[in-house]
């Protein structure tokens, strides 16, 4: 079976902004969803926030292995109560790719309990990206080293906890960052993709689009569902034979049933 | 200058249950805080649920190089604005030590992004935890296993991210735990410690109360304060010469300011 | 194509000792092999102390994809040079499951850097291992524990750096122990797997099967072969123009030649 | 008491190289040394290869809080017998600062488990290294970014286990790389610190000094001594009753010794 990945665009940059209109014309939630279907393991669906939920209804998030998340100017028009559904979806082994300027997404900060912040400068500059793992499966067929011609610079410090560095960009303008970052949370996933921003024509490049789809391949589920991972059952009777008196109920298990 | 704690208490359990009432006559918060202070590199002051901003205020939390949290019956009570305040005073450097049930509080939760949930059992049997690294700070002084004889359990899976071990339990009832568990969340430290039912005297025992006390020597700011991790400035002009021309704004650097 | 897994015994206790005779007839290593291979994606050789270069020649670990250690008696019999050549292997992708008693095999203490001593006690009792995150791919088909019903104890302090938990162990003695441990090195996935003393029947166990099936799916390498992790090479010319004038060696690039 | 830090050096340039006798006069070991000395809560004594065992006895290790390691040259001469106390000593709690070319050395291999290569290029380019959590106390009093105007390149991929960032190096030549690292091996810290190459005055910076000064602080052992982590010992009797019959050995304990 394929792996099924819903790509979400904020899709707000696409009609305001005619080079990006003219860079993705289709909108890049739609033209990264096809650069990943080209992987003939992986089909791709798109949801973006203007739809009903964002387009991320139950029904939607069931059947996504991993999902992807672009998006800058509207970070806070996304709905808390959707932001709660993807985040138990993860922890249930949902995968999750945050790209770029997702960085500062309600999601990426609820997954990772941090600032998330960066520094940043729009200015066109080249990027280049380095390997710290070649055998990473998601540095496969990826070159020590490859160039974005024309970039956003991102910067250190990046506030994010410790996780497995995969690739470090090298900005022209003189600044350094942990580009590609992995991260467990529950069963799921996490993988943090620098590169992206709109007015660019990053996700057209081979090297991205390759990262991409490894990325896909990595996130996805291989373990199985953690159905209820914020359940706290109480575990009553218990397997070993308990001989101790309990000075607060006698023998009887007690419970406060607050959990 | 001694070490400044703020020991938070939900101190709800205190005024309706006999039992605690009788454990910890004056609350628990005010019991931990006196715990503390017999060391004397610490001193500390205590704030609960009950009061103004929850005894959090702007001014005492500036003056807190470690906060300590027990909650349990009120979590939900707990104000959100506040939790942000926490957040981010941890961010900045500040301490974090998270006690028993407080592993469900919406500040452990914040600041590691996953569910956090754990299995129960409350019959008041017998925990022996054991030091994973006798040359960690917070097993300073501390044997290599000592037994607290009335609990209640707690059982994996344990809902959080990977951490420093530094204890593990091992139940009457047949559960085994991760105990003792540390976080680095932008320049702050992160420890979980479980014991500390409210019915059951741990807090009397002297074992647990060196770790209380070695935890706060350990998430201590070492570094200095991060004054706004949260900030995202743009870096313009560049520290080194961009010869790109930049195709979206020209020489010219732009910004969305949307950051 | 199959997941080619070469299982790695010692072979001395089946000489030696009648119990573990008549519980592996053939060998702890046919006995794991032949478990392994009732999964249809995997395929296992074997491999062993006293044939020459130890069973692991060049040809051998080239077409090995996951690597299976159990020894016990004869650590130090294990010759230097077969142990590089594995900790290269291992840091090329190719995957490595250490069990019971190889926790102080030469390979893993290579591998870790550390001691990975622990406390042990041999009275055939009592152990449960307890699953810490159900969406693990090791996890895979566990329930959240199960028991051994007789075995060797090993007990905390485990000398090993940070890992992935993914079981605990209780002991019916008292001791609790981080018993499946999960570990990046290079490009290669290291699991370490506590049970499996020689004189119990733990490897004919359903669920300890089941785990080594899923350490062997999980710790296959996903990526490219890092053909040459230790290489050092001296890159010149540099990707970027370096305007700066080299005070040591003016403008001509120099290089000790030392790396 | 005093911070006791023992700067060992290989001192093989310094007699080779004029332009390395010329930038430290009395050896790079005795100019680091001076420099932490100047920190008040600092004293530091130098070892060096030529010195019988290194200058690394039995007594010297016993009364180190903190090794600082530069080799370059003859890395293959240092004795695996002195690796194996310095080892121990870490795993007891001795702090490690690893520096510049020390990346391959023996000790910095052994503690890792990894390869520890990584690219090079000795062209006197500028570096210019970030600081990634501005909070860390080994980031304390650095500014967000500084420069060293002339040094030798190191590139990813950088042959290490995941650690925790603190700083990032921007290269001239059009490298990124992770420039200063912490790792916990037992009860010791470890920092791998990349600036430092024989022929440029690194080592007479500010900002430099003050990264080694801030690493002595952070590595210094906090807990209590580890006395023996190779420790295995048999725990016998168990802490709690075994009721469960050892088939093995019937209800005495038994034990094969082989630890």
């Amino acid at each position: 079976m394929k792996i099924r990945v819903t790509v979400w665009g904020e899709n707000v940059h696409e009609h305001k902004n005619e080079r990006v209109k003219s860079v993705y014309p289709r909108g890049m939630h739609a033209h990264i969803a096809e650069a990943l279907t080209k992987d003939g393991d992986i089909t791709a669906r798109t949801a973006t926030l203007d739809q009903p939920e964002h387009g991320l209804t139950d029904a939607v998030l069931a059947e996504t292995d991993v999902l992807t998340w672009w998006g800058h100017a509207a970070h806070g028009k996304v709905e808390d109560a959707i932001v709660d559904k993807v985040q138990a979806r993860v922890l249930q082994g949902m995968g999750l790719i945050v790209l770029h300027s997702g960085h500062f997404s309600k999601i990426f900060k609820r997954m990772l309990g941090t600032s998330c912040a960066l520094t940043w400068r729009e200015q066109g500059e080249k990027e280049r990206l380095w390997v710290c793992n070649p055998g990473h499966p998601i540095a496969k067929g990826i070159p020590p080293s490859f160039v974005i011609p024309h970039e956003e610079m991102y910067g250190e410090p990046f506030g994010i906890p410790d996780g497995e560095v995969v690739f470090l960009s090298w900005f022209e303008g003189g600044e350094a960052f942990r580009s590609g970052v992995c991260f467990n949370r529950g069963a799921g996933k996490i993988f943090y993709f620098r590169p992206g921003h709109e007015t660019y024509p990053t996700y057209h490049q081979a090297e991205v689009q390759k990262v991409l789809v490894n990325a896909v391949k990595w996130a996805m589920p291989m373990g199985q569902k953690w159905e209820n991972p914020s359940a706290a059952p109480k575990v009553v009777p218990s397997l070993e034979t308990i001989r101790t008196e309990d000075p607060a109920h006698g023998q009887s298990a007690g419970g406060t049933g607050l959990k």
